[in-house]
């Protein structure tokens, strides 16, 4: 029972039983968007353990005082409630056969057939179809049929219910509601703080064995609802079939925001019209084909080995496009995407580290929007900065609106052994982000060549974080400067002095901004006095320099293993194996609270090995191997973020059956049969992880130190892997065999440098 | 399928099978509480079409301003979750056997049993037991007793769950959440607008075979949702009981103004260890003590007759007992009391014409506070009359918190011709309110004989409201003063000139303003100089022997029919026999908007049978005959206040069988089988409309112009009908048969006078 794979070599996943209790499950990984807009893949029919949900990017709303900014989960368009000979059509009760729920990520399809006997004997066959449009960003198109074995009386009640809630908070002051014509179903929602002004529209067409069926509507208003009443008299053998058109437009959208809310109601009223004259299947089909045009021909992977690895390839990109609000640089990717209320939309660190290879190596325009929003984010990070009595840019650890700032909420679940909830710190001290943002606009720009970014946005978020660091370091009694009382990526780790993560970046950022000072100094002495101006280079050159030769940057011990911070090395060592072992993440805070947590030897996911997977080339091959063996063990990948990172580093070490079955661990975190973990959405940055798995790690790709690297190592499982990246402009066709790798120049309006096993080749 | 009558005789009223898609009406007619808090009786396990609620009696909350203040739906208590061996507690699935829900009115015990097989086939009997204590205002105490046939293992999940909304409006803040010792789990919010804090605690205690189960608690903390969950191994045969002990306090509660939240939280957390000391059992008897001694032995009523309709009498007092905030005179009672969130939480005329008469005669003390809470609310209708431009007291035609003034929402339901909103013109014109509570604070002070009420509050109320009457008048061509642009009681005619109840209304409060002028100034000398400053009596004085004298009081027409209003007796008459016949309420609504309605003659409910019911003295036997012939037939019944009204006045026509069948009707708007109409709540006014139809109309108790009358006229269906009455401090016990009637004093401590069957008598 629970996820059926046996489909995917169709690009197709389903669920091959219907469980009421573990609904959440499909309703996230089966979740259809195109960037705008999310939508949860609740049923038609409404169950008791459901989470609809649909979420437009970037509509940042906070309930009040005591809450964080999140992203608000709009009314719903989707519930169809079906009433057959007056029994309400529900998979709770009754007979189910032939069930089931597939969702098609080739074209975007959501579809569920089932077979059922109504518990007083009706029999009905349904189908349910669903698109959310990657053409029309708008729109989302549902089509029921149904047949029955006898003459029936069928009720429809369907519309817009606005009684949704995120989890109890109520993100929407109740608006307008209007029928047109009887026909067109129109609900306007206002955020209660943001004041983002939300329109829906929807409208049903009923057919009867193709011939449109023109049932009068009954319409109803009750709070927060609108909708329509339907009723139809079957008969045995004849198909029906309810379409639904719904669209969603806000005044937060940038083609719309200086218009008022009357003209986008009119604007959504047409689309809804034009949307019902395309119908169904144009909806569809053009969505499926911008799939083709957006995705799989601009972006091909192919694995020959196991299908379900080429599946979670795909999978991975599905979702990633999904999230990414490619329209729009005012906005970034949710730590679940728009497929869940989980982390309220928020922007983390999982963004530069995690994602933003792929879209740089795939998409270089929709990664380039996603620096850009860093760029747009400045004044939160300066106000952040400013507040902790820093200079610079101090990037808030959970970002949301450009000028949010921290939205990092400050307390989540509760301390098992004080009853009370527990401090979440990375708001306050989990400082490392900002170092990750600025190595992001330089991968970004690295890679994609981009020296329009660099100019316009780039020199200048990497100087003004280096300025942040140099004003962070702590002058200590050995003289050195130290980063005191962080969090490091391992979150299982309050408070500590010197992580070597966050010290090593800051290091890194520090020197990346001495370094470009010199070349916008020599050749680019424009931006260089505008950003003099702004900035003050001089001064800031001078603390970057003095930070960087006083920063205390730990040192592998006499094992060559580098400390994860001062003290971990001497916590206490337990018996992880129960932990180690664990089906669900985050066993070990069910026996000890965080404060115990910080004195053991255990890590959520390893600081020092993401550091290794950064900054590849400052380490040394035993440092790195003795490190890795040395924190392996004590890391219980209770990150969503931690398994990818050490099945690229178990490639780059020559473990290829680790490596494989840490990717196929890794590919199994939203895909895989356990039903509960994905219910507050999906895991964003463990689709990026997959995606590194397997082009950074099997693939071999890597750019370091401004060169790219092709190095490829299947694992042995796989016979062949094929894949595209985008370097400098020019797209790369690579093939590679366990031993053998082809690598083609498919744009070709350049000649690019690549080193190919080693060997550097010209293309 | 539907209500289970056949207790009745032992007051109880039950289910007889459980519908998933009808779960308001028992979650509304077997609602509990005390008139501090009422709770819907929603089952310990979660059903998709529940509304779970908890309201607190004038916590009132304004979700924005888009929206009116409303009694928030409080974090739900109630609800616990079951698994048995993995599979859910549902009676959505599996089979049920023997199943029952029912309340038992005299002790205020909710009680549901069934022996249900879960689809794996695991059977239980399952036994659940409520009580919302009427002794400790703030307790509620629940026992689940369960016996299994096999070994299973049971696991328990439940405690405060605070995602509950008001229909989609979130009320609160989230707040504190604690467990202390692993145990009390309590959980703060505060209102969003009004910032009334709320703090609930509850505890479960577990029982193996009679011995305490010390099973470890899981604890959990989501947001908005603090819970423990429980996990034990059961032997065939044997039997485990959870007992869940809860409470709620707030920072409205009277007794704990001054304290702040931290105090309160150690009261609500000491008072859950209190009653877990005291035990389910000692809580119960308490409880249903305290009924006997606050209603049964209090106001007994007693019918010899068909055993329903005792029941009905009884099953009035219950609700009459639930929803009066007899404990605060800051407060009100709603449109359906606590039991639901239809209407807002707010008050209507329905306190003072439906539900007053049955506390002044039976609990003249709860009537006092009803009456001091319209005094307490004088600033609300003071700048209500500034508003509109009139002077003194203009009453809100909804009111909720003391200086809230006008609550009335502006909108509702959906107008079938536009497809927009319908405008609700009440909260404007619908004026006579402000008569009805001066007539309220007039019946009451009359018949219990309160004058230190009176010389308090009850001068200035009717004084105050006649000032307003005499502001409101208009002046006409004709010479004459009319109240023009009116909603009298009868909702279906909007805007309407001189209507019959309004104005004769309006006469009365300011005739009666002058007879107490007159009576202050001869004997009450400070009184009258303290309202003469306050208010200006001798110019109010002069403006109400103005209007009374020229005030237009339409006259019958030639056929002795009192017009209702300038227009209604003109309007076109249609077939009205489809709605006159209907099953639910407001089916003309379905097929004409509002606009349409106001040309038929056709009456929600008739304002001039309403004003006769009130002025009883003042129109001929003639007019008021032919007046109730063509109103009557003409009247749909729409609101649930008119059925009894009409039911007293046939039996005043000696209509009996009419007034029966009316009464009959009356008796079952919330008992009946229909299971669509209780779902938003109880109808408040219907069940005092039951005891006017039962001690008014068969009882034929009245008091007019001062003077108390009985005159019994029972239904041929009844034997004998007893009961008690408090007049001017005396409590009279009355048993009429159909030929007879004795009345005695059961007090004796003054002698009073009593009209009995036309003859005039000393008790």
């Amino acid at each position: 029972m629970g996820m059926d794979y046996s489909k995917i070599i169709d690009w197709i996943i389903a669920e091959d039983s219907f469980n009421p209790e573990t609904l959440g499950k499909c309703e996230a990984v089966m979740s259809l968007g195109n960037g705008y807009l999310g939508l949860r893949s609740a049923t038609e029919e409404h169950y008791l353990n459901e989470t609809r949900g649909m979420f437009v990017a970037g509509t940042f709303n906070k309930f009040d005082e005591n809450e964080v900014t999140e992203l608000p989960n709009a009314a719903d368009l989707i519930a169809v409630d079906l009433f057959i000979d007056g029994e309400r059509f529900s998979l709770d009760s009754g007979e189910i056969k032939n069930y089931t729920r597939q969702l098609n990520i080739k074209t975007g399809t959501l579809m569920r057939s089932v077979q059922w006997t109504s518990p007083k004997g009706k029999q009905v066959d349904a189908k349910f179809e669903r698109i959310v449009s990657l053409k029309r960003l708008h729109t989302i198109a549902q089509r029921i049929t149904l047949s029955f074995a006898d003459d029936v009386i069928v009720k429809v009640r369907s519309g817009i219910d606005g009684t949704i809630t995120n989890t109890g908070s109520q993100h929407f002051s109740d608006g307008d509601k209007r029928f047109y014509e009887k026909k067109y179903i129109q609900y306007v929602q206002t955020t209660t703080q943001s004041g983002i002004g939300f329109v829906e529209t929807t409208a049903h067409e009923l057919k009867l064995d193709g011939s449109t069926l023109e049932a009068a509507a009954e319409i109803f208003m009750d709070r927060r609802k609108v909708y329509a009443g339907y009723t139809a008299e079957i008969k045995a053998g004849q198909t029906f079939v309810i379409e639904k058109y719904s669209n969603v437009y806000t005044t937060r959208d940038k083609e719309y925001m200086d218009k008022d809310i009357h003209e986008i109601q009119e604007i959504s009223l047409n689309a809804c019209k034009t949307d019902i004259q395309a119908g169904y299947d144009v909806l569809a089909s053009e969505s499926g084909a911008q799939w083709d045009k957006e995705v799989w021909d601009k972006a091909p992977l192919s694995i020959e080995g196991p299908a379900i690895d080429g599946f979670a390839g795909h999978f991975a990109q599905y979702h990633m496009r999904l999230m990414v609000p490619g329209h729009d640089n005012r906005m970034n990717i949710g730590a679940k995407g728009l497929s869940g209320e989980g982390y309220k939309g928020h922007t983390f660190w999982d963004t530069e580290i995690f994602l933003l290879p792929y879209y740089i190596f795939t998409a270089p325009d929709t990664a380039r929007k996603l620096e850009e929003y860093r760029y747009l984010s400045l004044p939160g990070a300066h106000a952040k900065a400013a507040h902790n009595g820093y200079k610079g840019a101090m990037f808030p650890w959970e970002s949301a609106w450009l000028d949010d700032g921290e939205v990092t909420p400050e307390y989540c679940d509760v301390d098992i052994l004080t009853g009370k909830p527990v401090k979440v710190w990375s708001g306050f001290i989990e400082q490392h982000i900002t170092s990750d943002v600025a190595f992001g606009a330089w991968q970004y720009a690295v890679i994609s060549g981009d020296m329009d970014f660099m100019d316009k946005y780039g020199y200048e978020l990497i100087m003004d974080t280096a300025i942040f660091w140099a004003s962070r370091l702590e002058e200590g009694e050995d003289g050195k400067y130290h980063i005191n009382d962080v969090v490091g990526p391992d979150e299982y780790r309050e408070h500590v002095n010197d992580n070597a993560f966050t010290n090593y970046m800051a290091h890194w950022n520090m020197k990346k901004a001495i370094e470009y000072y010199h070349i916008l100094k020599e050749n680019k002495p424009d931006i260089f006095a505008k950003l003099n101006k702004k900035l003050g280079l001089e001064e800031a050159y001078k603390a970057w320099e003095d930070g960087c030769s006083k920063i205390f940057l730990p040192v592998p011990n006499d094992k060559n293993v580098l400390p994860q911070d001062d003290c971990y090395l001497s916590c206490k060592d337990i018996d992880l194996d129960k932990y180690k072992k664990q089906e669900h993440v985050g066993g070990i805070t069910r026996d000890y609270n965080l404060e115990q947590i910080n004195q053991i030897q255990v890590s959520k996911q390893a600081d020092c090995l993401v550091l290794f997977f950064l900054l590849e080339n400052e380490f040394s091959q035993e440092v790195k191997k003795a490190s890795w063996e040395y924190y392996e063990k004590r890391t219980l990948h209770d990150s969503s973020l931690s398994l990818s990172t050490h099945s690229v580093l178990a490639s780059d070490m020559g473990e290829k059956a680790l490596a494989y079955d840490l990717f196929q661990k890794a590919s199994m975190i939203d895909l895989g049969t356990f039903m509960g973990s994905s219910n507050a959405g999906i895991h964003a940055a463990s689709f990026g992880g997959v995606w590194e798995c397997v082009v950074y790690g099997f693939g071999g790709v890597r750019m370091l130190d401004g060169k790219l690297r092709i190095c490829p190592a299947l694992p042995d499982e796989w016979e062949k892997l094929s894949y595209t990246i985008i370097w400098k402009g020019q797209k790369l066709a690579v093939e590679a065999t366990k031993d053998d790798v082809k690598v083609q120049n498919l744009t070709g309006t350049t000649e690019v440098e690549v080193e190919i096993n080693g060997e550097i080749c010209k293309l």
